[in-house]
This record gives structure tokens, sequence and C-alpha cells, in this order.
């Protein structure tokens, strides 16, 4: 690692520091209409981390570095931290008053579009801390499919290279391609989060609520304005089956939007990893209403509304509960935790596994067991029509073999910090899948990380921002060959 | 699949059948000698299921098929199937009065070496029941060394075939190489077994005590004679040392105790798997000891000598238990539970993943952390001084999809019987990696299987036949190209 590269990845992630200190003045601007005091924290937190960030970045200009993988993944591990770091300054600073570990806890929880919370009271907030919640979740889902398209494939991450939007999909020059990609990626994104506001709005929800939490849908996030998060609107079938919508289309690759919104073009909805995704969510919502009815005799559509909504949240890794899900039973817990390890597709606002790597591991299994028994036939792996190269196989078992080692030394962690075994065990997996909530009497959807010892917050945090960025990518910087000259 | 393979598997299966049906008369004996009525019991077992197997074996005589790995599989997955339903006829006919699914399970228990038990009142049964019990799982341990030494290499199942063990090691003929071997495994198996009856009589067992937990440690196994296992001797700290050592001896690659036998050779002690084995045996020992030294205030030796008992049991999955560990606090639930996955050497009597296939991804996932920083840079994947070829990678990265597909299956089905969350994940786990006790007052070391549904116990029979036989050796027979004429 030459210094050149440290100092660039400093510049480059603190004049994103002084972006995200700039946006602190919209929550700022509402408080002050809403005539809260609260304005002046976050005009002083703008000032405060955006004076910090300025001066960083002053003070790294530079001659630019060789673009390296190394960079890559220095650029990125220090933009989800710049975020982490700069999103805590106003819950440090507000009236909410939130230890250090609580703040950074709620941050990265934010701007990992996690969604778990550790503040009470949420009814009662002023709105300029809600909002900001809100904000961190929205750029933090925009940033997460900023990596997914134009980052992780050409850092081979996890096996996402495969979905590289192609040069000849577009434009010839790749600058153009870039900046018109970025655009209309913004663009959808925030028409995406417009319509949810006016659909939820016109649902019943007050505009106020409508904005946060379409910010939160969009994002797959999962930040509610309630303590209750979506189960304040437990009997309003239209704003659950909104939430369920939107939810589901942002779990749907935007490379897919933007390509449609560019070109006209649909036949890129037959991206195979599509079908597997609805396949699954299929499953487990028509699974749990079925249960639903016949275990515990609701009626079938308001099962359905309920086991649709809180599936689809856990599947794209929204988080939100529209009901204390770990209450319906035990087949209901067990599909609630399954569905924890899902995801979406590639190149959305999704955490969790995600639907193509479950086809090339699917594929990878058929395949062998077909050798098995023609041990001599050499059988092509293929996600739809294209072979899946090695590497592309490597690139899907290394995260997985990440993914579980990872689970199970944050698992421990968290129980040697004196979590029973229900709460650690789907912590650990709730954090580093990006969901919000997890099971049990704690973190289950009824419940709040508030509880936690700071040290499990610590730990979550290091949770999520490793499954934010594909766990491999934060491994890679632990490694001594990363820092070699 | 040719007519005349199914009939030849059917003959080799039956006529195992007969001898199993023949070691029926050793529990005959022993209660006749004890002056207790069973002895009809297994007489008439005997000679029921004996009648029906020579019967079987008579009607299939014939023609040998073409050997091939279809027939292998299914000569595999016959023998066990066998195994369970010859097995079983003893615990139907016994005066225990067990249901079919009780006899079942206890016998797929059985000769998986699992050693979970749904028979409550182990200290005042007959002493011929207990003893089918050990010979069962003396048989399973037996078989499963078989299995891992002589059939899975050679049908390249899980990765196994990179310890096929080459004829340069032996002589020169196939037959007179298989032979050698097989007389040599079964002479240290028994003499391992005779070792530890002397040892643990010698320590203070009653003899007879002492031969069916040396059949069952040497068998990593599991099954004992007091409803508190090994709890019975918690104050014994010899017998609980002894029981140790022969757990973590039976752990160790079986082959390296024939080449040792047979050729006086050491060096294949340096055998990669082995030092990974030790090294997280002594990690989850030491952690735990500490833990319960810290946070329980036990005395370090008596901390460390019940760590290592139950931690060396559950990675060995032998799965006795010498305390109730899952009330040492929330570390060593969490502890117990990831332990379970690990498992021993490759040719060893023990389930679970085992150190070989945790060596192999720990050096893909290090390999691939390179590949971030230098993208270039062809690295090979080493096992000791050999390169590990692809298909050694594949059919690791195949068996641990398998792994964790089954397990999230047999999971959601054990939960749609009703278990809770923490019965059902931790049973699925201990199922399929042939523990035995998993977690919760259920199925806890301080529990037993025998209140469980009736279908989660044919559940729980599946997920220990599967894991018993590596899993992707019983799916094969579900895929319709192993059909194929």
């Amino acid at each position: 690692m030459h210094y050149l590269a440290i100092r660039a990845a400093l510049h480059i992630a603190s004049v994103f520091g002084v972006y995200l200190s700039a946006a602190m003045l919209i929550p700022a601007a509402v408080d002050l209409y809403f005539g809260n005091d609260d304005w002046r924290v976050f005009a002083f937190s703008a000032l405060f981390s955006g004076g910090l960030a300025i001066g960083l970045s002053l003070a790294t200009q530079g001659r630019a570095p060789a673009i390296t993988s190394r960079f890559g993944f220095l650029v990125v591990n220090l933009l989800w931290l710049t975020g982490c770091a700069v999103g805590s300054v106003p819950f440090l600073a507000a009236s909410v008053e939130l230890s250090l570990a609580d703040a950074f806890f709620e941050s990265v929880s934010g701007i990992t579009a996690t969604g778990a919370t550790v503040i009470i009271g949420l009814d009662n907030m002023p709105p300029g801390i809600l909002l900001w919640r809100s904000i961190l979740q929205w750029i933090g889902g925009l940033g997460v499919i900023a990596l997914g398209l134009f980052v992780l494939p050409f850092l081979n991450v996890g096996g996402v290279s495969y979905f590289r939007i192609e040069s000849s999909d577009i434009e010839d020059r790749p600058f153009d391609r870039f900046s018109t990609f970025a655009i209309s990626l913004v663009g959808i994104y925030a028409a995406l989060t417009l319509a949810c506001t006016v659909a939820y709005t016109f649902a019943g929800m007050r505009i106020f609520d409508a904005l946060n939490h379409a910010l939160t849908t969009i994002a797959t996030a999962g930040f509610s304005t309630h303590d209750s998060s979506m189960g304040y609107y437990r009997d309003n079938a239209a704003i659950l089956w909104i939430g369920t919508v939107f939810m589901f289309i942002s779990a749907l690759p935007f490379s897919i939007l933007i390509l449609f919104t560019l070109r006209g073009r649909l036949d890129a909805l037959r991206d195979p990893q599509i079908r597997v995704f609805a396949g699954y969510v299929v499953a487990f919502v028509l699974a749990v209403a079925i249960y639903l009815r016949i275990a515990h005799e609701r009626p079938f559509l308001d099962a359905l509304t309920h086991s649709a909504f809180n599936m689809v949240s856990i599947i794209s890794t929204a988080g939100y509960a529209s009901d204390d899900y770990a209450q319906w039973g035990a087949f209901a817990t067990a599909a609630a935790f399954v569905a924890m390890f899902l995801g979406g597709c590639s190149g959305s606002t999704t955490g969790g596994i995600k639907a193509y790597r479950f086809l090339i591991l699917f594929k990878l299994l058929s395949n062998g067991l077909r050798r098995f028994v023609y041990p001599n036939t050499v059988v092509t792996v293929r996600y739809g029509d294209r072979p899946v190269e090695d590497d592309m196989q490597r690139a899907v078992v290394l995260y997985m073999s990440a993914f579980l080692v990872i689970w199970a030394f944050l698992f421990l962690a968290l129980a040697a910090t004196g979590l029973d075994f229900v709460t650690a065990v789907s912590a650990a997996l709730t954090g580093l899948t990006n969901v919000g909530p997890g099971l049990g009497p704690i973190v289950g959807p009824a419940g709040t990380f508030a509880p936690l010892p700071d040290l499990a917050k610590w730990i979550m945090a290091l949770a999520m921002l490793m499954g934010r960025l594909e766990i491999l990518a934060v491994l890679v910087i632990f490694t001594p060959v990363f820092w070699e000259r």
C-alpha cells in the first residue's frame, strides 16, 4: 500500500464527509420550521463535522495515485466508516442523549441500511432526528446500489462481476457510460421514493411519516418513526401492501430498472436471479400465511397481508415488523430465521446472501450430484444462457465461507458479552445480513437493541459494516498482504 | 440403474442383515446369563430378522453386476437402512415397549453412532438391551471408518478422495491391500475398545458399564448405560479424562493408526488435518474452561476436566455429557453449538464438517483475499505438501452447500412439528452432524428425545442417516438421473 493511495483515499472520504455534513442542514431546516430547538444541534453538527472534513480534505490534496484494487477497497471501507462517524455526530449532540456506543450503533445501522435501533420513544422524537435517521438510510441504500453496480464487480468481490453492466449495453465511452448510469440511478431511486411517499400518504399516513417511511422503504432499510415500527399501521392493509410492493421492487437489480428507463428494454427481466428471488418470496409468504391460517386460525386475507409484509420485509432485509412475528408460533419463527439469510438480487439495496448466489450454489450442487452418477461427464454450470466461469464460482464459495466463519465468530463474541443463545445467534445473523430485528424478547421484532451491553453494540456495528461491504471487502483490509508496499 | 445392480445391492445388504441378526445372540446370551427374560426377545429377533434376511439373500442371488458409482451408492444406502431396520427389531420386541417411531429412532441413532436416545430409565434396563445399543454403535462406528477409508474416496464424495490410501503405501495387489487394511482396521478398533474397557474398569466403572461405554467411546457414538450419561461419573476425573483421551484418538484418521501398525511409520501424523483438529479442540477446551473459571468461579482443574470432556465429546461427535453444559452460561452454550459443526478427521468415527474441510475452506479464503490484492497472481491451494485439485475443492464446496441447505430444511420441518426455535435448530444440527444432544430443555444434554412428536423423530432419523452418509451419498439417490437406465 503506497502512502499516496492512503492519502488519496482519505481525501475522497473527507469530501464525502463534507457532503454528508451538508445534508445535516435538511433536518436543521425541518426542526427550525417546526420550532424545535434541535435545529441548533444539526447546525452545530454540520459545522463541526463539515469543518473537520474540509480540513482533512485540504490536508490530503495531492497527486492522484494509481487506481488499483487495493485503492478501491481502501476507499470503500473509508467511505462507509466516514458515513458511520459523521452520521453519529447529531446523535451524540442531540437532545435524545445517546452514549457513544448508542450513537455509533444508530449511525451504523442507518448508513448500512440495517434498521436496528437503540432509540426508544420514537413517536415523540423531534422531526429533525427522525429525518436524519431516514436520510442516513436513504444515502446508505443508494451507496450500496452504487457499490454493487459500479465498484464490487471491478474488485471481483462475491461473484458480482457477472453483473457488471456491459459497455455494449449503453454507450461507448466509459465516462459517459458511468455518468449516464449514475444519473439515471439517482433519478430512478428518487422517483421511486417520491412515488412511495405519495402512495403512503394516499393510504393514510401523515405526510412526514410517509416521507420517512418511503426513504427507508426504498433503501430496504427499516427505520420507522414509531416504536412499534409498521405495527403502528397494523390494521391498514393498503399501507402494508404498498410497503410490500416497494420493498420487493427495491430488492430487484437496479441495473434492470436503469436499462428499462434508458432503453425501454425489458429483456433484462429474464435475469434468472429474479425468478429465484420471486420464487422464494412466494414460497415463504404462502407457507407462513397458510400456517397462520391453520395453526392460529387467522382470516386468510389478514394472514396473507401480514405474512407478505413481514416475510418480504425480512427477505429484502428491510426489517420492518407489522406484528410481533416471534409470537406466530414455532414454524413462523423458524421461517423468519431462515428468511434472514436470503436477501434480494445483485445491485439492489438488499443485504444477505442473495438470490444469484443461491442459484449458483444450487447449480453446483445439482451438477455435482450428476457427476456422482456419471463421473466422466463434464457439465458446464450455467447462469441463464451464459456459462459461469470458475472465478465466479470461486467468488461465491469464498463469500459463503467467509459468511459462515464470521457469523460463528460474531455469535461467540456476542454470547461472551452475556447474551442468551437466541439473542446472540439471531443478532449476529441479522447484523451480518443487514436485516434489522433478530429473534427473542430483546432483539426480536417487538424488542430493541437498547438493552444490549455496550460491547455487544460495538460488535453489532462491526457485523453490520462487514455485512454491508459483502464481508470480503472488509476482511481483505485485515490481511498483511494488503498493507505490503 | 440396471435391475441386476439393484438385485445385487439387495443381496449384499441382506447378507449384512444376516450377520447383524446373528449379533443379537450376544445380548441374548448376556440376558440369559443374568437370568433376564429378555433373552427370548433377542433370540426371537435374531430368528425373525435373520430368517427374513436369509430369505432375501437367497432370493437375490445371481450374477454380479458391473461395479459402477451408482452401484456403490445404492449399496451404501441399503447397508445403512438395513442396519436401521434390523437394529430396531429387538427394540420393538423388548420389554421396554417402544413405539415404531421410537424403536426406529433408537436404532438409527445407534447404527449412525449419533447417541441421541428416546429411552428413559437406562439405569434399570436389562443388560441385553443396553448391550445391543452399544453393539449397534460399535458396528456403526466401524462401518463409518470403512466407508470413509474404502468407499467414499472412490465415489468422490465430500472431498475425501484425497485421503485414499495409496497402493504404494502398502501392497501391490489390490485385494491383498484391501484385506490387509480391513483386518488391521478391525484389529486396531477392537484393541482400542479393549484398552478403553480396561482403563474405565481400573478407574472405577463396573465392568459391564465399562464395556458398554468403551464400545460407544471408540465409536464416538455416545449411548450410555445411565440416564445422566457420563454425568453419573461426574466426580471421577480419571474416568472423564480416559473418555476424553479415547474420544480424541478415535477422532484421528484411522489410516494413520493402520499405517503405524503395519509399517511403524509415524510420518503420517504430519497430516495437516490433525493439527487443525487438535488446534480447535485446544481452543474450545481452554476458552470454555477459562470462562467457567471466571464467570462461574469453578476451580480451574474441575473446569478444565469438564470442559475437556464435554467439548471433546461434542467435537468428536460422541455426545456424552458429564454435566448439563447448557447451564454453563451464554458463552459455553454458544461454544457448544458452534462445536457441533466441527467434527474430527477423515477416516474416523466422527461426523460433522471435519477438520480437513475447514482447512481447505480456510486456504480458499486466504488465497481469495490475496487475489483481491494481486488479481493476476495464481496461487495454488495446498494441503500439506500436495496441491488441492479443483475436483477436491469442488467436492468440499458441494458438501458445505448441501449441509447448509439440508440443515435449513430439517430445521423448518422440525419447527413445523411444533418444536421451539432452540430445540428445532439444534436438533437439526446435532442430527446432521451425528453429535447426539442438542440445546434447550428438551433435547439438550440434560434432556431426552422421548417427548418429541413422532413426526419429529422420523425427521431426526432422516437427519442422522443423511449426516452419517455425508449427505451427498443420500441426496444422489433422490436425483432422477440416478435411476436412469
